[in-house]
């Protein structure tokens, strides 16, 4: 049986993946939801319902085994099977994330990036090499990339969508702020840095008023 | 009375705002829950539970006034008092974001860039001059700067920000992955870039079980 687990709860794993690894890494065996909670800013209600909904309980006054916990998170996260990625377009945005180091803890490995500009073809960011955007889906086929990331302007974010999905891609995440049409088959998540400046600007104004 | 609206919400305005101030631009003067939704692949339902939340009726088999509605969006986003903004770092996440073109329509300005290499300071990304960061402080009071963006690395990450805190800014968006100690008077968003792709981990894994 499929367990539904809200979205809000699922971006919270990740946060809760990174805390137990970084715990498991300093030799720590059993964590409280007191403690989770202090390092998250979380209240341990607030932990313990999370953790509950995907069936993980810890022992009153013990609390939850590290690795045990850690490793099933990972799990429900996918990030067992580990996702190739692809960035597309080679700006300041494109070489942020190639130099982006927490992908990987979480399971995520950039294996190429793809640009059209042929002077920087051939050319590596963080020792990921960056091939002409025409090569895209051999490239594809060949490194197995699951994952396409658009990190190119706008008005060729659209392009960049259908020659990723063109050459077989499962995901896109889109870093351009325009709505991209893709297949069904296909998942896109967006992603908006408009809205944690807004947020931002938003409890500004409240506290102003 | 203050109104609560939820952060599911709050996170959805700018996106309203946005597809309302493009309809605006193309001489729409109304616009129904329907057609919001389509444009962003929300419900219709949705649309018009979000707007309840705030007071904003549509009228049955009419819709939105367009303009009313964007108006009134923008002030409880605080977009009328025109925010101003600070990146800190002058690495490639940093120039991205002093190129991000989106802010500007949301109400942010971004007026400084801080940087501790000498060699950079004086010159300009996207008309935006980078000053040094031992001048924070008063170019901060100066240009009345609200908002500082943390765009350094990890390590460098609390120095930024206690530079800014120290030059009374009054909320820091920070993008290093790291948990900053700010004072509770400084209003904190963490932009967190792993949560978007475990997202799309997720729902891949998902759809292959």
């Amino acid at each position: 049986m499929k367990k539904y687990i809200s979205q809000a709860t699922v971006d919270r794993l990740p946060l809760y993946f990174r805390t137990l690894q970084l715990a498991e890494e300093e030799g720590q065996m059993i964590i409280s939801s007191e403690e989770l909670g202090r390092q998250l800013d979380f209240t341990p209600e607030q932990v313990r319902k999370d953790l509950t909904s995907f069936g993980q309980f810890g022992r009153k006054g013990i609390g939850y085994i590290v690795a045990e916990l850690k490793n099933h998170i990972g799990k429900i996260l996918g990030l067992e099977s580990k996702r190739r990625l692809a960035i597309v377009g080679v700006g300041h945005l494109g070489a942020a994330l190639a130099n982006y180091e927490n992908f990987d803890s979480l399971g995520f490995e950039t294996v190429a990036i793809f640009d059209v500009d042929e002077r920087s073809v051939g050319y590596e960011i963080n020792n990921i090499k960056i091939y002409d955007f025409k090569k895209m889906d051999s490239v594809v086929k060949h490194k197995r990339i699951d994952i396409g990331v658009i990190a190119v302007p706008e008005v060729h974010a659209q392009d960049a969508a259908d020659a990723l999905v063109e050459a077989g891609i499962k995901g896109i995440w889109n870093f351009a702020p325009v709505k991209l049409s893709v297949p069904e088959s296909v998942e896109l998540v967006n992603e908006d840095l408009t809205i944690g400046l807004s947020t931002l600007g938003y409890r500004l104004t409240q506290k102003e008023l």
